[in-house]
């Protein structure tokens, strides 16, 4: 349940109500209350301080529509999503920042397309301790100085909680990537800014599980969350992940977050990423993130699913009709 | 492998072929033997009559795009899928036929609209003996009707093989279900006619499995066989499937088979199938099977995912222009 | 819910019952009805006819612990499960019926250790034409010698409706397999016999559903049902299938039906069914079914998952103390 | 491939050798080289270092019995699990320290009941922020007090890396969980100890993902993995999660580290943890961590999951012959 409290209560007050409640104190839009779900109504004793409340069906809260029925307007540099924008962004770049060149060569090749955002990642939480784990610190300055000169807006991704001081000081959208969904420590740090948070899906977590998440960030004082599907695991061997478009149904019609797909990674083949950018783009999502490598055989990382320059450009100009004809624009 | 056979052999040396090479004889399109797929060039003593061989991957064979690239022609009455065709089929109707005046309601509706379908079961694969289970011949007689009034090509399922027979006899297109896929009674017998076949893929079956079940029928001797995503069997508790559109991607790459996407059965709940079939349009597969009623909450089998009338009417006024905007017209 | 009606009713009486109440009627146990779930007590109307009452959570109804607390006892030819018998049955053999020197020599091995039972294949579910499709009715042919000669009891499995009567007059015990689980002309056919049924799980079947098809056939008549549980299909690659022994402790908790669990489909690799068998033997279940083949690397199906004849028999004497530790004993 | 360098060569020779095979240094048993699984043998150039080298089959490495045949031995407090000892550990406590007088209780009676190590959690990975997160620092000096005054080994769990230090200062057995399998910042710190550390399985992960976690710890230096089984997410509502002991004969037979399995977490109800002990005992594995609470209905978390005080000294009871069935001894 949400509580709203009443203006001009004191400190004492709204740590009694919050005692009272066991609830979390949220600051924003006035001073909230955040109980356990199975809480339906106010103690008799903090009625006084009660201005209205919002029980829940369950411990998704900030993010549902019942609380709050519009989608959150998120801005991401110069773009807002969400919203009524009818924004639909389409964010690119490699798995990884490979070398100083690489990532100023896709650089610039997205900034020809007009596209406004980049995606890049420098910790790379790769299951196997004998592969490329990323150019850490030096890949993230080679994204602020992309920032810089090309006046992109730079997504990346935080691994764990030892280095998400430094993610969110580069970057203009933190990636909580999906074996990092539950990582308490990442959450709290994500929760303490205002940067736009790309809350990842774990593949192994349910939509509960995953709104939840959300949660933690929302109820620690960020309101800006994005969730990205990204594909769950599934039994089907031929595709690397299954995405899971069902779910991006239930998210629409429960959640008030904006949501971004993420084709490359749930199919992990080429091949199939056109055809699921554009299943997508038709589910009228707010964005689409998208692998492009300038020469993706040779790419340190998720080498089978990057798209190669030519490839992404045919695939972009593909996205408008389909964005038109369900009432986006891609930006 | 895929053996073609050259012209004027004799039945005994057809025979004696297909037992040296523990294969399966196909007679249409010349004779064809097909081997398991580990063998991959004939033996020496079959070469004289050999033409040409093909081997393959697996034992997706005949379906193979390896073995034949083009997408096959289908032909559903008048309407033909696949092949060059661009045509997007959309099928509706009920989850059962449940009495005239309501199958006949939904024909008059469908044709309206312009459609050439209709969809509606007569045996149902419930999973609790307790609850409806089709009108069986009854509805299979009515499903006659409307086709001789309407016609309209109509789709009904084959529960088991026990009334396989009959279905194949009374519809236009036979549908197997996701429970019956394995059913080897009914693949025999959908082998030995021409009539199109639309195969649901198990909810618990791999795309091999899927294809290899559709090799069933098309090495029986029927090459009209329809592949149908109608969501796998995953974690997630919100939904009732998980729609596997990277599943679908695999098949366009690698299958030369029509594909229709049921989201009606993926998502379980009404609320997601709009979102959902525009989307599977924009994957450009061949056609979409959505379930309509004219009174969902009084439908005796899947009463949660129907749509009314007038949800699917703007549905369909709302896949035109996706299917448009990738190469794809409605029919 | 079911209803146990009062004896000395016509005809007629139990049917205005059964329409009265939308159920099906069950004969034996003097007459019963079965409703859908949802009901929880009989209508007013045929109240003078009931004699009790037994409302059920779900369309688990004659198999549930709620409604009959023991497990049930199912005889297979002179050996007794269930009940109060703490016995635990242990039964091997080839996956298929090669041959009439494989069969025999495997029926002269299992009766040289003691064992009263065997199992067999003729009609195998392959997932590919082009493989191996087991022997048919010559093969079940050479297990009624195998029973004429050795005293042994058979399992073997139906495919689809079309031979399930040929399956039912041979065997001692009619296996549906885990692709078959939910095939409803086996399954009515399955419900007009008394011979014990061994019901395998479909891998991507929840227990609700499992138990529910069984449900078919008690409600049909037989009360004879044991479960197998064979793995279920996860995400996880190394092994064929995953065992799924929490489900297992659901249904011995739940369900009052014996419960046979078959170690070697779960695993598919010969290396690890000794372990998984001591570990289903001490979840104190009422038998084991296990793969064994005078020469598994020349099976014709399933090679990497049978055992040979030592590895069996050396397996057999481990699990006689773990059935001790737990209170039953191997026949 | 893990490459044993010859002894006496200088940092700067160890160096070349690592820099020329793109590999991992590994101190501790002389020097080792631990690079790519796709390198198959050294290039000649470092061939004179190189006393021995062991190709692998993937990135399970040094945890590969192909590498390493004997199960490690792993010592925790004064017992050792593993090797040849032939010892099961049975770890019971609740899953949160939720106050002084709880966590003494428990430690008073797994001290009478002759057990050595305790189980509790401060840091609790909640899926929900408004619910019980855990006593933290405080729970962590309960522990501490607990083995002073009771001489128990502590087993405990770091959520993430902002408190993994303190965890492992205060705690025996440093336990990571299923949510924080994949988490670096976790990982790492637990190389650089010797404390042995309990590797849950990611509800989501694949066997081979699971080991190469451990294959971080292993590799940065710390050779006291025990892997902890807990049960997989699959597509069956009925229970928490699927516990995977195919999985574990895949362990057994490539693994060489020490296995112990959580039956509690996999079940997520008490009635059927009994017979998933008992099953996991017959695996033959090296320990049991089982939640047991002084009065689960009031736990703060996973109240459904644990065993009353009576439930647990009952079960350890019908341990001990399950596990001299299988020539191992509960300590």
């Amino acid at each position: 349940m949400i509580i709203h409290l009443k203006d001009g209560l004191t400190q004492e007050e709204i740590q009694n109500a919050a005692d009272a409640t066991q609830a979390i104190i949220l600051n924003g839009n006035g001073v909230r209350l955040i109980t356990p779900a199975k809480m339906k109504e106010p103690p008799t004793a903090i009625e006084p301080w009660v201005d209205s409340f919002h029980p829940t069906a369950s411990d998704i809260q900030l993010a549902s529509r019942g609380y709050s029925s519009d989608t959150r307007a998120v801005t991401i540099g110069d773009v807002t999503i969400g919203g009524t924008t009818g924004n639909s962004v389409v964010v690119t770049g490699p798995c990884s920042v490979e070398s100083r060149e690489q990532i100023f060569n896709v650089a610039e090749f997205v900034t020809k397309l007009g596209l406004k955002t980049i995606r890049a990642g420098c910790f790379k939480p790769r299951t196997s301790p004998y592969s490329f784990q990323g150019m850490g610190i030096k890949g993230l300055r080679l994204l602020a100085e992309v920032r810089e000169q090309f006046k992109l807006c730079v997504f990346t991704e935080v691994r764990d909680a030892t280095h998400v001081d430094a993610v969110i000081e580069y970057t203009d959208v933190i990636q909580i990537g999906a074996k990092s969904m539950y990582d308490h420590g990442i959450l709290k740090a994500c929760a303490k800014t205002t940067k736009p948070v790309l809350l990842k899906r774990g593949f192994g977590s349910t939509l509960q599980e995953f709104v939840q998440c959300a949660e933690f960030i929302l109820s620690g004082g960020n309101p800006n969350v994005i969730l990205c599907e990204r594909g769950i695991r599934a039994f089907e061997p031929k595709t690397r992940f299954t995405l899971d478009l069902c779910g991006v149904s239930y998210l629409k019609e429960h959640v008030n977050l904006p949501i971004i797909l993420d084709p490359s990674h749930a199919m992990g083949h080429a091949y199939g990423v056109g055809d699921l950018s554009r299943s997508c783009m038709a589910m009228g999502v707010d964005g689409l993130i998208i692998e492009t490598h300038p020469n993706p055989k040779m790419a340190k990382s998720d080498a089978a699913q990057q798209l190669n320059f030519d490839q992404f450009e045919q695939l972009l100009g593909t996205l408008t009709p389909v964005a038109s004809a369900v009432g986006k624009q891609v930006v």
